[in-house]
């Protein structure tokens, strides 16, 4: 499949203006062809020129055109075939079958927020009716509903190259919220982006859409700068490190106009194994733990790199277990060689913290190391990220010393609870704990794995993410993209119709305070 | 009635530590007793630190006892009979007409902040039952739904005494949402908030609920951002100047862990009219015009203080009808000496504007000036919001000028369209333009006046708010101040009682996608 390695603008392959990079082979350790170009800063300019062009008519699209987008980008996907697969594969070292699995995920979410943008009662439509002869005012006709916020920027991750990245859950939540996407590509896997950026220009072309919709960009930092401060800019998702998302968090606040970020960035996602459970199946649980923390070489944000368990008869047996499981994982590359020199280096910080010990017959290369509650506590840079295959297991004298270590945390996107039923009761104050810090508190599982639905809640209180009130993962990610806008005393002809009497689309509203189907009149 | 001066934390009223102040009655002209006391730093740990002891016995109270509450509330402010109105009448020089209707709206809104809470479906309860044989991975039982952010400060408004101060808007909305508030009352009329406060402290304790739930602040500025960065804050609702909202939002920001800030703040509301409507109801336009931007002395958030016309045949009758009818509104003081100097300041520097001019018959001391749209689109100073009676018409040569001018604005509270059914046909442009830039649009009325209700929204892009995508009055101004939280995999025990299965309350969730209120199973 060609690659062509130049941004594309609103429908259109730009000619090489910026810096030249190439992506890059973790398994081969070997640059990739062909050359990319950055992205210039007219270029930026341009992209945001035309995101901005393209709102008005995109707004006014049909939920159906914005649906049909979106579900065309999924075939679109699909009909890239193994090329996508194989460009994907030796961008990131990711094996094929995780990336098949992304795929999947990746139209599903797409074709998901298809049918939310089809079904739209997403746009909280309410409806107060005029009360004429009401004392001592009388009460106008309002109706309100969501609209679209403006051009959106999204950073493409490294760890999710598809589900992700260009056409992953931050721009199918846009796009079908209403928002023009002006997507970055993540310099570790251009040519996937590319190629995913391809299918979202036919898929736009396909629907009659402006071409405006969307537009996807290569480059680094300075790029990403450059997108986030650029006034026609009206929001920004973005997954990555803590440095990454705070600064750009920090460049979106200062504008003249501060706009939204939507910062996806630094969790250790702590689990606890309660003193029932270790003992009930404490072997199953290293098991399982082993391969959540090893999933996709530990480079996911719910990966769980923190542990707790008490001290008992059952300890030392489990350390041995999870070590031995830990050992079993087959090895694997990391998605970059700065990923890779960073895992090492956080590695090697965290195993020279006072009190930090290797599990029972495990090496300095381990995925694992334990240390007790009291030096955890005593050592806050413990509790920082270390992102890759590498978990600490924190043993403690006491609940309260778990729940001690708890409190010292930062905010968490996951937080999970291994309990028998003998442990529930004494539980309720460690929950209260991680209810305070986390967005999805998880029993008896592993927080690795993150399911698209309604339900989910993929987020959490700073730094897990900048926002805690939203979700990047799930229907509810559309609430990022969208304001509410009230009519007052509207003839109904100028009225959106989603706000009309008629109700012909039979969206779910509040009319005068209660929820119905039902049209008005 | 006593006023003793000092702030009210957790339930207790303390002692004197901060510098002293005294609140000022506008229409004397004369300082008025007893002394006031700004809370020191110890105070404001102390307050914060109360509030996050109240967290989780408050978070944990039935929506019931939130629910008591705030009716407590209401009914302890009108328990305070013509004494609070007597005070705040004279602190803000407000008629007692105009404080008797707001009181009524701020026991109205705790009221329906109540009714929301005990209902209980605001909180978006979404549950995904548990697939246990969907290929290849299965799904596990995913419940989610918001729950209370922290603690939130609450900053007293100049110009709402009652509705959006102490026990005004953000105070109803962060209490339903289970989030205990820390008030700083406005040094503006320190006593009103004295009473205020003693009310909803006597209301939690008639609930027994933990004091922290409600503390009241002494203090101006150096105050504010201590509560503002202080670690154990979570959210910040706020009314008043541009300048002063933006400087608590950048703190906020700025924070380790930054926080949201609902800072609503400037809005300069243009008014349209288009011609049709100036030519069938010219004189009735002008009068009512003329009622809304004196209201209060123009001292709302709402304020129409940009006027569109068309030049044309009635465009002179409409300057001087409006003119007369501004003459003949009667004066009243402004609320403190600081908004009377800078109000006059702001006039002054409006009306030395290029282009600017009195409109016929009227004199240096007018509430209305016009101006070409050529010169105002030379001067975009004149778009600057001048917070008192005080409105800048500007004539038109034609529609796209119109178009031109709006273009040029700012982010708006409201924006509002006169227009005839003759009009109509041709105002799509004009409507696109002011849903880009307005929170609220209305037709063919006033934006003053702000209805509590489902369907309202107050709130639009900056500078009218720190956030577009919330409102500060009505019932999803509950929204600011909740996350959510996903339970995956939990015994039912475990859960809250809106994702139990039983539901036994009857909240409309989102079963497997599907709105319902019916229990599961």
């Amino acid at each position: 499949m060609n690659i062509h390695g130049k941004s594309i603008i609103a429908g259109r392959v730009v000619e090489a203006q910026g810096p030249e990079f190439r992506a890059f082979d973790p398994a081969a350790g070997a640059p990739l062809g062909p050359a990319f170009h950055e992205a210039s800063a007219g270029q930026v300019d341009d992209a945001l020129g035309a995101a901005a062009s393209a709102c008005a008519s995109y707004r006014a699209a049909p939920p159906e055109a914005r649906a049909g987008f979106l579900e065309a980008a999924a075939t679109e996907i699909e009909s890239l075939g193994d090329a996508l697969l194989e460009r994907c594969r030796m961008e990131t070292g990711l094996p094929l079958g995780r990336l098949q699995g992304e795929r999947a995920r990746t139209c599903a979410q797409l074709r998901l927020f298809a049918a939310l943008a089809r079904e739209g009662s997403w746009v909280d439509a309410r409806i107060d009716r005029a009360l004429p002869d009401r004392r001592p005012q009388p009460r106008p006709d309002l109706r309100r509903m969501l609209q679209p916020l403006g051009p959106v920027a999204v950073f493409g991750a490294s760890n999710f190259p598809l589900a992700f990245s260009v056409a992953g859950g931050d721009t199918a939540s846009a796009l079908a919220a209403g928002c023009p996407v002006v997507a970055k590509a993540h310099p570790a896997h251009p040519g996937t982006s590319e190629l995913v950026g391809g299918a979202l220009t036919r898929a736009a072309a396909s629907q009659g859409l402006p071409p405006g919709v969307f537009s996807l960009l290569n480059g680094g930092a300075a790029v990403g700068r450059a997108i986030v401060v650029h006034p026609l800019l009206s929001a920004v998702g973005f997954t990555g490190s803590r440095a990454a998302g705070r600064a750009l968090f920090e460049a979106a606040c200062a504008r003249p106009e501060p706009i939204p970020v939507f910062a996806e960035m630094s969790s250790v996602n702590p689990l606890l194994i309660l003193p029932g459970a270790l003992s009930e199946r404490g072997a199953a649980i290293a098991e399982g733990l082993a391969a959540s923390v090893t999933l996709g070489s530990g480079q996911f944000c719910t990966k769980p790199g923190l542990i707790f368990v008490q001290k008992g008869d059952g300890t030392d047996g489990f350390l041995a277990r999870l070590a031995g499981a830990l050992a079993a994982q087959p090895p694997a590359p990391m998605l970059t060689p700065g990923i890779a020199g960073a895992f090492r280096a956080g590695r090697e910080r965290a195993m020279a913290l006072g009190g930090v010990r290797a599990l029972p017959g495990s090496g300095p290369e381990a995925s694992a190391v334990a240390v007790s509650a009291a030096d955890f506590l005593r050592t806050p840079e413990m509790a920082a990220e270390v992102f890759g295959p590498f978990a600490l297991v924190v043993i403690a004298d006491s609940p309260e010393q778990v729940a001690a270590c708890l409190r010292s945390l930062e905010g968490q996107l996951t937080a999970t609870l291994h309990a028998a039923p003998s442990d529930l009761g004494g539980a309720t104050p460690l929950l209260a704990e991680i209810e305070r810090k986390a967005g999805r508190l998880v029993m008896n599982g592993f927080p690795t794995g993150v399911e698209v639905c309604p339900a989910m809640h993929h987020g959490g209180p700073y730094p897990a993410t900048t926002d805690a009130r939203f979700t990047s993962v799930g229907t509810a990610a559309i609430l990022r993209f969208a304001r509410p806008i009230c009519y007052q005393g509207f003839p109904a002809e100028l009225l959106p119709e989603a706000l009309r009497d008629g109700n012909p689309r039979g969206l779910l509203r509040l009319v005068d305070g209660k929820p119905t189907r039902e049209p008005i009149g």
